[in-house]
């Protein structure tokens, strides 16, 4: 009988749920706006109810998957059963391996969404072969997934990886962290929001601007894409500035840590890889130490699927 | 019969020769002037001549130890037998252990400087227990070994660990290796220099000038330490930046790596340590993210020993 894995990416603004073959290839996915405002219980019959949706869309029997893995976006406790802390869904110390082994009936392994999903890239686009790969990933925030010698880098409590909070510039804007010129602070999606309302406040005009209204309440990266492409010049030089500052980032990990390959990911990539690849290769390369510089800069062939599809291939690796 | 070993810690400016016995103490050491000038012949019969004049010390028969490590200024090649770049001795390519083996008559094995002295700190001072530990050296350059998950970090093409070619702010002072801004260029001596004859060319007074003129041609750590302890508030002030550079480097290592332990070497260290220590842990606690803040920041106790000890602990473990 074939064998059968879900993955889910469980984010603070959609859960995506995939059903997944033993060679990590989808059969069917299903996305949902994360409730999140409504409490952890509801959010985990939201992860069920998705996954089920996925199941009917690939015509499979939920309760005849081998295991479900899923990438949340947090700390997970060195067993791996528990959420320790997910701020951006309001959860501290949350027991979901139990809790969705209860509800779905099969095994459930947990891991963090950045690394879950540069498990998808490293093992299923690359097929395990690089053994030393940053992965980074460009959204809301920034979060990365490192592998060293091989495995992942965890450190010694588990708090490794923490690429947004690398310092690039002390006189900075202040970060969420209440650190100044954190890479997320400069580079993030957050960070071109409030770059552009910024601009806005002081007269600037942009595409990005809500309809019949000078404000600017919401950017994603979609309407950021379509603005540089209709050629507004406040929205170009906004992601020109993310991209020198990601070029700068990776330079600093190629620099400390000498991979292989360095794969982007998240909503700004997938958006808008034509125009920032190159600025971001050209900002790194410049800065890279020569020993270091034959480097792949890639972004990720996976889009939004590297995270379920790293979350499939967890489950796959414990059963 | 007792197990002996030679560690040899060689740079730009001095050799450093260790006789040690098989608990890596060190018996005896000698010092000399780098004749770098002279040329890589030279310069091996200098190291020869360290290692005979320490034997000499500790009363011992060269021709008795078990072997030699050394730690060199640059890239070795993969097999170990070879010093593939030392910029600050220029070297390329230079068969250092066949020519020192023939020299010697002991087998030789080589290392990177930067990882020799943090295997010192590593094996001797924290007895091997950090699984995962950074190793930051601060003197003429900025250099680092990193060890993850237990092992050295090397990278995919043995070039890792370039800790002061990290971009600290993208506006900053040109490097050596032509980036602006790399911590090097901000809190290393050089960059101490650069900026003390930079306000001195714009007329500030420091008790850095040289003796009976208003110019600034060299600047030793003991030299800046003794400014510093007269009041000297040129010298506190350049002193004050290296050490906030040097905390936002560690907070990004820290945050990347998440170590338990920081140890910081070099001359810098080793003369201003009283002072550096509790202001770089300021800048660094300050940056470093909660799960990453039970770091423990240190200044190595062995000062300039930890290479000869490294070293001849690499030759230990190869016999």
């Amino acid at each position: 009988m074939e064998e059968l894995y879900i993955g889910v990416d469980l984010g603070g603004t959609k859960i995506l749920a995939g059903i997944f073959d033993s060679d990590h290839h989808c059969l069917a996915s299903e996305k949902t706006k994360t409730n999140q405002e409504d409490g952890y219980d509801a959010v985990c019959g939201q992860i069920v109810e998705t996954i089920h949706a996925a199941a009917e869309l690939a015509g499979i029997d939920p309760a005849k998957v081998n295991g479900a893995g899923i990438g949340a976006p947090g700390s997970i406790s060195s067993d791996e059963s528990r959420v320790l802390f997910a701020p951006n869904l309001g959860w501290r110390d949350a027991p979901l391996k139990a809790d969705l082994e209860a509800e779905l009936g099969c095994p459930v392994w947990l891991g963090n969404d950045c690394n879950v999903a540069a498990t998808g890239i490293h093992r299923l686009e690359l097929e395990a072969k690089p053994n030393d790969m940053v992965s980074i990933f460009l959204g809301t925030g920034i979060g990365a997934g490192i592998i060293t010698n091989g495995v992942f880098l965890t450190g010694a409590t588990r708090a490794a990886g923490e690429v947004g909070h690398m310092v690039l510039d002390p006189d900075g804007p202040v970060c969420g962290c209440g650190t100044r010129g954190c890479f997320e602070a400069l580079a993030s999606r957050t960070a071109i929001f409030n770059k552009v309302k910024s601009a806005v406040n002081d007269g600037a005009k942009t595409l990005l601007m809500d309809a019949g209204d000078d404000s600017v309440t919401r950017i994603r990266s979609g309407k950021l894409r379509r603005a540089i492409e209709a050629g507004d010049e406040l929205a170009a030089a906004v992601l020109g500035e993310t991209c020198l500052y990601t070029g700068v980032a990776i330079a600093n990990l190629c620099n400390l840590l000498n991979p292989e390959v360095v794969a982007l990911g998240g909503g700004l990539i997938e958006q808008l890889q034509a125009d920032m690849l190159p600025k971001i290769r050209d900002a790194a390369l410049e800065r890279i130490m020569p020993g270091a510089r034959q480097v792949r800069i890639m972004a990720t062939a996976l889009g939004d699927a590297a995270g379920i599809t790293g979350a499939a291939i967890l489950a796959h690796d414990h059963t």
